[in-house]
């Protein structure tokens, strides 16, 4: 069985494309998109390689995804190794299988079946790629869309190819990610020896009734489309290592996951009134790694909906659970913005995988959403 | 003037003994101690020397020191050389000088007067001394006080002479110290992504509860000798470093100062019972650095009473404050234990320093001890 689709998915995982390494993935789905007419705009910045690509004008669908991989781990423990591509049993083996060389193989090869059939399409066919989405992704997507925003480039829908599906192709799709804010905070107390409370202050006892009130917070319930935002410590340290000295700081970093019905604002404003209402001396730091976005509804992803539909004879569910994608980049042009991939069962892992025919579906399904937006 | 404590107290400091390293010290002591007829049991263990002396037989007086210093610390900043004494405007410096060099000077030229004048003393006089107390202090007193257990010595009385002032010498006696048990407690959870809380457990969020009960404790009153038991939590750790990992684990260690109120078995069963209460998957690890002590009164207390009257014109107060000290491992042979020193404002600092006038006054003190005691 000759399939365009899983041997273009077998030529990227044969280059093996660490984070920010490119390995020669995007020069492959350039030479195929020039063929079919695309204008390509190299955006290379640092480390990082990215690609901004085009063939017509006016409503734009551009369809986004990253050639990185994460590296292989333990390479021993695969059942073939992670570059070498490898059919069994109708799996398609190897890093990057499902997340997320199968999906650029497969946009690329609906890209040219829907040209070859709509050679004259009414809107612009669009392809935002980079090799940094995995490891840092500061001079990845987010540099593209603020190049192509200085410039007021038209976006009007993005669907990204991350590996959004759960047991089988399109079952879920993810139209909007939580915002992820970070806390670096740091209560300040008076150091001293265990034998002498009285002449320190114990920033961990002073801290902890705070912290019991955070951990018991509820953030908000959530909304049609997000769960309830959720808070993590997920580092907390003080002291010296000595049994015998009371500390005289105690750091405590936490994470929010937030939904649309929070903004990071509000909740550096809830937090901030909260330490104030303890009385503590504290620093704080915050990081916004990401905004939440959502698309509800709209064209993009009626679209989306009628194509897995087709295919597959069920009505895909909407999410927005998980980590971040460069989606929340993207999402401030405006654009609606839909993740639709493969199964996500084994990405990151050892022994990645992803069923093949899943790969033909999926390309098919891109296409299908090509056709009702800008045939 | 010539003093022949101050003389012996320069001597001894002029012996740079950091930490076990005796240095010459014990030499000094032994050869002075020998010259008035008491027999000398060297009791070296490992890095450590210690030495037990004694003259006469019976009832049991022991004089207990260390001969270990501190480091100087940043030597720069020391007015004089640390291990060169010298003497300004009536105050002896350097390191030792307060702990307790000067203390071991003054023992040893009060057993020589004391010797003079009462050749054929009652009851035994003795020494144990040990090169490592500032230190680990597991090759010294405790090793000696195993020894002579181990034989069934006799010790009734025991002057440690520790710096136990204040503001002048003998206004403050120690007759007691606290205990100290420290906790080593894991918290166990499940290690997740922060994306992905419902799949984690966070030991963080679920052991604040139990930190928060665990600091608001009452845990006794004290008595009329002790404080009330106070707990410190001296470290407490959990996290990668990463932001979006959940920790799979939490550290906290915590330590008690305790009253003879409580027992180290009263300590841990009350701890562990709350651990219980809050359902928490837990290991702890348990150490004892030292049972409390106390001697509420007799005829030490008396003696030293006595000799602080007579000499200050003012009675000592009793404190069992502060850290914990040798006298905890001497109390174990049932002897009554005080610790009677000079001014402890510079001890383990820069410039650590003594008046000396009060090595002489101390030495005169510690000869009245001797004599109401054995004489
Ligand atoms: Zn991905
Ligand atoms: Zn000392």
């Amino acid at each position: 069985m000759f399939c365009p689709v899983i041997e273009l998915a077998q030529q990227l995982i044969r280059r093996p494309s660490l984070s920010p390494d490119d390995a020669g993935c995007q020069a492959l789905m350039i030479e195929r998109l020039q063929a079919i007419g695309f204008t390509i705009e190299p955006l290379n910045i640092a480390d990082t390689q990215n690609f901004w690509a085009w063939r017509g004008q006016g409503e734009t669908l551009a369809f986004a995804g990253h050639t990185d991989v994460v590296p292989p781990g333990d390479i021993s423990r695969w059942i073939n190794p992670p570059f070498e591509p490898t059919i069994r049993d109708g799996m398609l083996y190897g890093r990057g299988a499902a997340d997320m060389k199968g999906s650029l193989a497969a946009m690329i090869v609906a890209a040219e079946r829907f040209v070859a059939a709509n050679p004259h399409h009414r809107g612009r066919l669009a392809f935002l790629i980079t090799s940094d989405e995995e490891a840092n992704a500061t001079h990845g997507t987010v540099k593209v869309v603020e190049h192509l925003m200085a410039r007021n480039e038209r976006l009007d829908y993005c669907l990204v190819g991350e590996p959004s599906s759960t047991a089988q192709v399109g079952d879920v799709v993810k139209n909007g990610r939580r915002g992820s804010i970070t806390a670096n905070l740091t209560i300040h107390g008076v150091q001293g020896h265990v034998a002498y409370p009285h002449l320190a202050d114990n920033p961990v006892h002073r801290a902890l009734p705070l912290l019991n009130e955070l951990v018991a917070t509820e953030w908000d319930r959530g909304n049609e489309f997000f769960p309830p935002t959720s808070m993590q410590i997920a580092n907390i340290q003080a002291g010296t290592g000595s049994n015998n000295v009371i500390p005289g700081e105690l750091f405590v970093q936490f994470n929010f996951r937030f939904s649309t019905e929070l903004t990071d604002g509000a909740i550096r404003q809830r937090v901030e009134a909260l330490l104030e209402s303890h009385q503590l001396p504290y620093t704080i730091e915050w990081k916004l790694s990401g905004q939440p976005f959502l698309t509800s509804r709209g064209r993009l992803v009626d679209a989306v909906t009628n194509a897995v539909e087709h295919y597959t004879e069920s009505r895909p569910e909407l999410q927005t659970t998980g980590g971040t994608s460069d989606g929340r980049f993207i999402a401030r042009m405006g654009a609606q913005v839909v993740e639709l991939g493969p199964v996500n069962a084994t990405i990151h892992k050892i022994n990645e995988c992803v069923r093949a025919s899943d790969l033909q579906l999926l390309s098919r399904m891109y296409q299908r959403i090509m056709e009702q937006l800008i045939a």
